[in-house]
This record gives structure tokens, sequence and C-alpha cells, in this order.
């Protein structure tokens, strides 16, 4: 769906033995940026029971209680259920179809982000498959060139990084300066999160760049004068790179935050994760075969480091790159949004 | 499918009104390159009538009767209706669906290329949707990585340039020199040469990677010495640029082969054809944040040119590229494939 206002959701999140996986990023995406009208009310997970979600993530930054079963939770007044686990490939865990049964028979909503589609294992209960494209998704135009507000994307030296938090960042530090921003959301937790978008890696993969293109045409209608796209995957990642690619040219960026960590974890089994100034230069010249868009800043994810091992690294890359470099979770967006609102408008190659 | 050898087809092609556009390649590529249990036996286009097929187009090398209709065309005994056209976004234009009904009273299998699945709108008929992708494709897992054939595969400066035709080319070459080699088809044409592939663009976005690799590990199971991978879109293509980022890295190539033409036609409406040189250096450099691949030689197509001025075009990228360069269709393919037997087998960047 590319623009719904759902209702307000209270939501309990099933993320049971899983809660501190690194998988588990819809969850805490949405328990972190979450609106008033989409709200965590509990999490299960067994192997956390008495703790709260602030105890075991203080990054998160809103607090709810972690509590063993369903039933538990039901004390809390959800209204719907999330499974808060994106693993690859997307499917659901064997062991959370009975709780899922149960809470669609205590009439809560069942809310899911795999690519399975769960509505026809729970016949009978509301469920919402967040990764159910559109129909009719057309192919790239060439209609995005020509949006009036500038246009934004995140893109990252690996996946899951911080891609969406980084976009949401600029987003409520725009917002706090008094401009028109629209958050573009491509990805589940981002659906979740602002309540439209397309899941664009579960869109056949022709029409990725077309509804790339008709989510930045449709987030254009609202005036905004800032467009802010969430990225996803990376250039260097061989199982998300298509994704990517599709992504940079059917937005139609004007310019590019570049997205990495301090954990330089491998990109994929044997593959490292490529230097920064080299995947910042390449996303450049990729982007440029169709339209110029620079990088100009860097949001690194510091997550996990103490405040002098985090300085340290903002500032090598800093050195590196020679571009702002901020955690805008730890620190502020707003150098990332100084860079972006000094950016050109640009054109695509041929104009 | 990934594998399923079709039963012997004689095909008419039906191309009414548009046997000379080049989105009828699918039906050119049948012609040019169908196996002999893969006939074509007429082509229907009433503003063609009377001529035949390379009177037409003398490149295609096999030839057929082309009749105003489809009566006409079931005096040479098809068992099979191919639509014979792949416009973008590909649906069916409107005037066949008569045609192809009439076709499907007659007896014969209805066999489509197109995005749209035909199946639903010709209940009761036989029917083939060549892009009708396997169920459960999985996630790019790395298994490609250790695939024993080298792999070659053809990327292009734009698309529909000719990258199924060198890749057939080569493999053509290679069969004459007695080198177990195997093509791998990605696309509608490919498929309906081969009798097996997956059609890459109509699988979803999160899958093409593992599709790549999939039909990689396939063609590795008959043991061949030589894979050659059918390439597809372009990396300049904003349309298509995820199908060939996720090819490029999903398929595990050792070698690429660029595709290039002398017409130089924009690449999408504003967007221009990009330099060779700089197309070929970022295939390197994309392909090598997974795995190293060199461009190793350029196929140029030359259609439409004289003698003369085909030969001056092949001998400028010859000059600019520094590598081998030929039109594998007018002169031979020899070059190219001396360069992907030169070239080593290659390892992912962190081994």
């Amino acid at each position: 769906m590319i623009r719904e206002s759902p209702p307000s959701r209270r939501y309990v999140i099933l993320a049971e033995g899983r809660f501190e996986d690194r998988n588990a990023k819809t969850a805490h995406g949405l328990i972190a940026y979450g609106r008033t009208d989409a709200e965590v009310v509990a999490v299960i997970d067994s192997a956390l029971t008495g703790r709260r979600v602030l105890d075991v993530m203080p990054n998160l930054r809103r607090d709810a209680p972690i509590v063993a079963t369903l039933r538990e939770a039901l004390r809390y007044s959800p209204n719907s259920i999330l499974v808060g686990l994106a693993p690859a490939g997307g499917r659901l865990p064997e062991a959370w179809i009975g709780i899922l049964r149960e809470a669609a028979e205590a009439g809560l909503e069942i809310v899911s982000g795999l690519h399975q589609r769960l509505a026809p294992m729970f016949p009978g209960a509301k469920v919402w498959d967040v990764r159910e494209p559109l129909e009719n998704i057309p192919l790239f135009s060439g209609e995005g060139f020509d949006v009036q507000p500038k246009v934004a994307l995140t893109v990252g030296t690996n996946a899951a990084i911080g891609k969406m938090r980084t976009t949401l960042e600029i987003g409520h530090a725009a917002r706090k300066r008094g401009i028109a921003v629209e958050f573009v959301p491509t990805g589940q937790t981002g659906i979740l999160i602002a309540g439209w978008g397309i899941c664009i890696d579960a869109v056949v993969s022709d029409f990725v760049a077309g509804a790339s293109e008709q989510l930045v045409l449709e987030a254009a209608k609202r005036t905004p004068e800032l467009i802010l796209v969430e990225g996803q995957g990376s250039l260097g990642h061989p199982a998300y790179s298509g994704v990517t690619t599709a992504l940079l040219h059917g937005s139609c960026p004007d310019c590019l935050i570049l997205c990495t960590d301090a954990h330089l974890e491998k990109v994929f089994t044997r593959v490292p994760v490529p230097e920064t100034k080299e995947i910042a230069d390449l996303y450049e010249r990729v982007a440029a075969l169709v339209k110029p868009a620079q990088v100009v800043a860097v949001s690194v994810n510091t997550d996990g480091l103490d405040e002098d091992r985090a300085r340290a690294f903002v500032e090598g890359v800093a050195e590196t790159t020679g571009l702002p470099v901020v955690d805008p979770v730890r620190d502020s967006a707003d150098p990332i949004l100084d860079a972006v609102l000094r950016a050109p408008k640009t054109v695509e190659v041929g104009a």
C-alpha cells in the first residue's frame, strides 16, 4: 500500500527468545520511532521477563514492559500483535504460529513484515501483511526527474546498519526547524512507523525503480520542501545490491547520506565491508549514470562504543572522507541536515 | 521454471504490425537461435504479407513465411503460438486477444513472455507464461562462489543491444571447439531458446540474486567447463539497473563481456549512453565489492552499418578500451571466446 492512514494501534511485539537479536530490528524501530498512534504496550520474550525495554536496550528511548506470555501481554490492552522479527528470507519461526493463533482468538490483529504472507495461514483473523505490494506498480517513467522538492536518500556500507534511523533522525531535526519534510518508507519497519509506503524488496524486480519513483511522487504531492527516502541494502551486499541500485536510480535523489557503523562486520560470509571512501565514490558514479547525486554527509552508528571510542571513530571517518560525520542518535542529526540543505537540486545527465 | 525440457514446438509467431519493431526481439531471437525442436514455421504480420523473414531481416539467418492471418498460418501446422512482442512493462496489445482466442480454439498452445500472465485470460487453453517464476526461490547463499566451471556474464552499455545474442554466439564458438559449455537463460527469449531458465526480472526483488545463483548452480550440475550467463538491462538504465546489479553479484562471474552498439541511442528519455570505458570500469568496481571480475572483451552490435563503418566503429572501441572488440554476428565470436578462456577464475573479495 502506498498511502493508507491505519487505525490507532496498541502493539504487543512478539519477539520470543529473540528481542535482542539484530533481526528484531522491526521491533526495535517501531519502539524507538513509532508515532503516538502506533504505541508499543508490551514485548513478549520469556528470556527477559521482568525487565523493561530500556533496561535491555537503552538506545530505544521509549519504554515498555517485557513479559513471558501472550496472556500477560493482554493485561496491557493491545489491539495488534506484531511479528517482531525480519529474518533473512523472511519466514515465520514455527514456534510462533500457536502464539499468533491464540492472539487472533483474543481479537488481536496480526501484523507482519515477513516475505511469507500470513493472511492465508490465519483464516478468519485480521491480518496486515505489510510487505504485500500494490497491484499495478508501473515501470520507471522518468517523471521523478521533475519533482520540485529536494530529494535525499540514505545509502549504506552494509545492510542493517541504521539507514532508517538516520533518515528518521534527519526528519525530526528538519521538523524542529519548521521545514516541511516527508519521510518516504521503503521497508516494513518504515511503513509501520509512518503508516504508508511500499516494501520495495517485495516488488517484482522489473518494477522496483518504478515503485521507488511512485513513492517520491506521492511524497511530493504533500508539497514538502524536503523528501527523505529510506535506503535499503547496500551496493556491496550480494543479496540486496539489486534493490539498492533500483532505489538509487528510481527515487531520483539530489544528494546521498552514507550510513556506516563502527563494527565493521562482514557484509556477507566472506565479503568484507568496503572502504568508506571507495563505496561513497561508487554510489556517486552509479547514480551519475542517470542523475548526479553527491554524498554530502556520513552517518555513523556507534552503538555499543563508549564516548571516547565513538568520538575517535567519527573523527577517523571525517578525516578519510572530508565530509561532515556524526552519529545522529548519540549526538544530533543537525550537521547532516545542514549538509543536505546546502546540496543543490540536480538534473539528469542528459538535461 | 528452472529446468524443463519442453515438448518439440512448431511456432507461429504473432507479431501483427510489429514484426520489424525493436520490441519484437523475442520473436527475432527465437527465429535466429531457436533449436530444431523450437522451430518457427510462420510469422503473422499483415503489413509484410508475401515477404519472408530473411527478406525483411537478413540477420536472422533462419527463414519462414510471413502471412496476414492465423488462418493462413495454420497451413504450416504449428502447435504453438508465440506472442512475439515484449513491450516495456510487458502487456498484451488489445487487438491480439481475439487472434489468440482463435488460435486456442484451433488447438494451439499459447506461449508468452509478457509480465502480464495470460493463463487466466484464456481459461481452458494450454498457456505457457514463460515469465512465471519458480516458487520458493531462496535468498543468495554464497554457494555460487564455489562453482568449479569458469563463469562469464554479458553486461551492457544499454538494455536491448545484443547481450543474449552475444552470449549465444560465444556458446556456439565454444561448442565448435569441443568445449563443454552451458548457456544460462535469464530472460524470456533465452528460456524459449534453451528450454529452461528463470526470467529474473519477474522475480521478487529480494530474491533476484538468489535466482541468478541458482541458475549458475543448476548449470554447474551438468559439469561444463564454461558457463555463459545471459545478461539483463544495464547498470546505467534507471528502470533495469536493479536487475542488472543483482545478476552481476548473484551469478558470481569470473569475467565480464561488455556489449554495446553502434547507434548510441539514449538509454532512457533524457539519459545518454555512458562512455564505454567509464561503464566498463564501473561494472568491474561494483562486481569487485563482492568478487572481482574483469571486462575481458567488448561485443559490438553493428547491425545496419555498411562494412566500412562497422569496421571503423569496432576499431574505435578497441582503441578506447584496449580490449578485444568484435561484432560476433557479423564476424566471429572467437576473439571474445579466446579472451574468456584466458581470464582467470576469481575468488570473492574476502577469501
